[in-house]
């Protein structure tokens, strides 16, 4: 029997929101507010948040991944991007929250047109970076009025019944599966500490956390992640800050070999006592809360602000996570091959949906032994939903896979050796031909990046148009990025490479990164061929100039040859097709 | 008898450095400053500067087009790029001035390390952007010092046999060529000044002022430019700030029938008005002053800055502009196609120098009896001074054209209905295998730029790589962007869009860049082949769901075919090749 255990797919329930922003509202006038902003975010800007953050959704009954809200004593917006402009409207009060979408009006912008002169819009600083806050706070004084900084955040004043915070078990992160130990980590991390002329790093993304002292959690969904702070000095030992009920003796005991260990409420102290002493912070700009910036500076300190030198650390995969992501991807193409295997019996018989499909396939992957979870919610659309980037089925819009139509199904798993992440588009039935042409387009932009042979420096920005050029030359595109980086049992959307537009760090033998070009007909079909790739050495060139890099396809399932109009494919992109379904066929065994 | 008018060949002179730099110190403490930092910059950020603006050479002997020097009480620093590293060496007093390349430290961090606590810097507002200004102040901060603005620069105190500011005569661009007339030209920037909300325009840009009202002067060498500045409010006369010993009757008469015209000195005090009647002003971030902002704002307006509107408008050629254009590539064409044909009965003589050759070139486009000026000074590189992508030719550097050797000419002319640029690389007696290999794969770049088709919507930044791709495989690469924008009688370097890895502005019909991939091996020879292409409507696609767009090649000259090596080539290569040269035969007659 088939069920999905690391997914759900529940209508989210409408929220009590007249009564929840009536009572914000009131809060507001009794700390002599105009306003609050609310991001949907948590202390350390995390993609996946802890229940205990759901702040926004708790507010609104938005439950998109990204949005941001502004509650004045008159009037209410909710601001979303493209992904959940549809969505909001059935999920909000739109009595009491205007829908804006974010390309046609930023927060800044409305907050200049409808902020009252004077006012005071209230923010919680440890949900905004120091840009975040920055802009906001120029917005506020463009319009006459000051952003104001609000602790307790109001809505944990009037949330009474608010989740715990998170309190999932951490386990070690054995050396078999990362590597390289912790303390030739902070070793690396010292030396850049030290050239970035700084006295200590503020470690606020918990990947980093994870990833420097080689330990995973389990305080968020489909990201093994232990929220929690570290601060590592130019000298000496770190401290890492996480709730010691997160840690077993062992595990305790482990971390003290590397790191001193207290409890999160150190923390702040901790900061402040940096800042008496006068030192120099470095806070990473992209998940570093405008918080803890102020809580430095006022002591005294003084803060630098930039990217994550751990971020780039992790996005290089040494020797082993680059043979446990080999195994992972063997295993997982396994299990996927089977599903689809078992999906061209089913599929036809016109009784199998969109859920039901998502639970098999989640089966076949937890009948692998070795799943930790999955590493993010399947995307499962049959027909029109497949056009749908960002769909999600529920029991509501769950929708039979019927011949005729395409069947788009994106999905990966967690595993200790490596996280995957897949998307294969498969005919049921009979396919039309503007289908398979479409299709076809879409795979030769995907072997171009396959096939990709650039130099040493070389950005994600500058590979992406080879996914787009066959779409092009026939007046199509596709409206998202051609990959993401992936973490080693981690993020599967790990910064800092992407392949797309603006994609700008140069790509390093050792990334991970996924090839997902698409097409989309709204109403109708959606295509998306994903496999993942790591950066390798490329072919030696005679008289060549640079080291060259290539790129090794890591995943191995197969890709529906139905749905391939041979007549448009060149001879190398034939022989690309050939030789990688032999491969599949020969390492699948 | 051949000679070039536009361009000379003078070795620079050293400059007095030691007592200049003597005298600026004590001018300096006499100010009470730590130091000066003064950029090679005039009032309007442009890349050509009148003899009166060039400080820094005067200062410093360096006469490169970009840098920047800091003068502190002991000690100096010249900051350039790598354009001119060697160059600097030769010109400046290394006892006097380190030189500091830029990519390794910027001004920013040489200040924070060099900068005394305490001290104060000075700077004038009038050759820095306001963003400039904003790095510069934080840099000081970070090292427990301040910037303070100078006024006047103690340059202009000292250089007491400055050259007079330049008063070029000012002609009318004829609505022959200019295709709209400056009313209606006035009316789209005062839609733009509605839909930015603000209430009046600066127009700092001098290529701006001219397109707005139809005008070209004589201020700087090779782009025919009135240095003006402009004032557009959103209702009303605009004024135009210009000596008026630049203007004739006939041509004050024909401005003032859409704008006022007032002196320059007139400019600072109509500023402080608008500021003192608490308007909000937009200044364009690239050469908006910093000193714009100063004045306004201390004067109680408010200031906004962003991208200049009439960037935007001036890029998009109309069809008038378009059909100018075409007639000023045929006509181009024409002179170099003749010099090419005389090159290579003179350059086997052996006697044929790189100076020769650029008067040669010259000539020819006199010959047309219509060149106003050449669009830049030739670049003219024999051998390995072709592998330098900058190379200046001068009396001591000038070289023959040697059997054996490829030789890269770089040059434009400056025509009343269009500017144009051409890079040409021919073979002088036999080239080598490698030369021929090397030139195929820069010539594939080419041709898959001149061919590319592409969505509306689609930057430069998403067609750069084509233009790499084929030297890529084989481990090279070139070492600059594959285009820039071009105007019509303006500049031969116009924004805002580039074909290069940070090209991120849409291109849109009407648009004319520069299609210049190369290759250059240091010490032994250079390879460029650049057209000049339009962006225009593309080839109809069934099916298609965005408008197409593509290039047509505006330049009109043979390509080298001794160094195409036809085994390299697709058989849709080959093709573009024969018809591209069919098409010149035709066109030139």
């Amino acid at each position: 029997m088939f069920e999905a255990r690391f997914q759900s797919f529940d209508d989210p329930q409408p929220a009590q929101t007249g009564p929840r922003v009536q009572a914000l509202r009131a809060e507001l006038a009794r700390l002599e507010l105009s306003g609050l902003i609310l991001p949907r975010a948590d202390r350390h800007q995390n993609e996946y948040v802890p229940p205990s953050e759901e702040r926004l959704a708790w507010l609104t009954g938005f439950t998109g991944s990204a949005g941001t809200t502004v509650v004045l004593a008159d009037r209410a917006a909710l601001f979303v991007d493209g992904r959940y402009t549809l969505a909001a409207k059935t999920q909000i009060d739109t009595s009491v929250f205007t829908i804006v979408p974010i390309a046609d009006t930023s927060p800044e912008r409305w907050l200049e047109q409808n902020l009252p002169s004077g006012g005071k819009l209230g923010y919680d600083p440890w949900l905004h970076t120091a840009e975040g806050a920055e802009r906001l706070a120029r917005a506020c004084a463009n319009a006459g009025a000051t952003l104001v900084p609000v602790e307790p955040n109001p809505i944990d004043t009037i949330w009474t019944d608010r989740p715990a915070r998170p309190l999932g078990p951490v386990v070690l992160h054995d050396l078999r599966f990362a590597g390289e130990a912790t303390n030739a980590k902070l070793d690396k991390i010292r030396a850049e500490i030290a050239s970035l002329r700084t006295d200590a790093l503020v470690v606020s993304d918990p990947h980093a956390v994870a990833w420097t002292f080689n330990i995973r959690g389990s305080d968020v969904a489909h990201t093994p992640l232990p929220i929690a702070f570290a601060i590592v000095p130019k000298q000496g030992r770190p401290t890492l800050y996480i709730d010691s009920a997160k840690l077993s003796n062992a595990v305790r005991h482990k971390l003290e070999e590397a790191t001193e260990v207290r409890e999160p409420t150190a923390f702040v102290s901790d900061l402040k006592a940096l800042g008496e002493a006068h030192r120099t912070v470095r806070l990473d700009q992209a998940t570093g809360a405008e918080a803890l910036s102020r809580i430095i500076g006022e002591a005294g300190g003084k803060v630098t602000r930039g990217l994550d030198p751990i971020a780039m650390m992790k996005a290089v995969k040494n020797p082993v996570e680059i043979e446990g992501a080999r195994a992972a991807h063997r295993r997982d193409g396994a299990a996927v091959t089977r599903f689809l295997a078992w999906l061209d019996r089913e599929a036809p018989k016109g009784q199998l949906t969109e859920i039901g499909a998502v639970e098999a396939l989640e089966s076949f992957r937890r009948d692998t032994g070795l799943l930790k979870d999955v590493s993010f919610p399947s995307i499962s659309g049959a027909g029109p939903d497949g056009a749908i980037v960002h769909y999600r089925v529920t029991r509501s819009t769950d929708r039979t896979i019927a011949p005729g139509e395409l069947f788009l199904i994106d999905s990966g798993g967690q595993y200790q050796d490596g996280t995957t992440d897949i998307t294969r588009t498969v005919a049921v039935g009979e396919p039309s031909q503007e289908m398979r042409e479409r299709f076809t387009l879409v795979l030769k932009g995907h072997i171009a990046i396959a096939r990709a042979v650039f130099p040493e420096g070389i950005a994600g920005s500058q590979l992406d148009p080879f996914a787009r050029q066959a779409l092009w030359t026939h007046g199509l595109d596709f409206d998202h990025g051609t990959g993401h980086g992936v973490g080693s049992y981690l993020s599967v959307h790990e910064g800092p490479a992407r392949i797309s537009k603006l994609g700008n760090t140069a790509l390093k033998r050792g990334m991970i990164l996924s090839n997902e070009p698409g097409y989309y007909k709204a109403g109708e079909y959606g295509i998306r061929i994903e496999n993942l790739v790591l950066v390798v050495e490329g072919p030696t060139a005679a008289g060549a100039e640079k080291p060259l890099n290539a790129f090794e396809t890591l995943t191995l399932a197969p890709i529906d040859r139905r749905l391939v109009e041979r007549k448009l494919l060149t001879a190398a992109e034939i022989s690309w097709l050939d030789a990688y379904h032999a491969r599949v066929a020969q390492e699948l065994g």
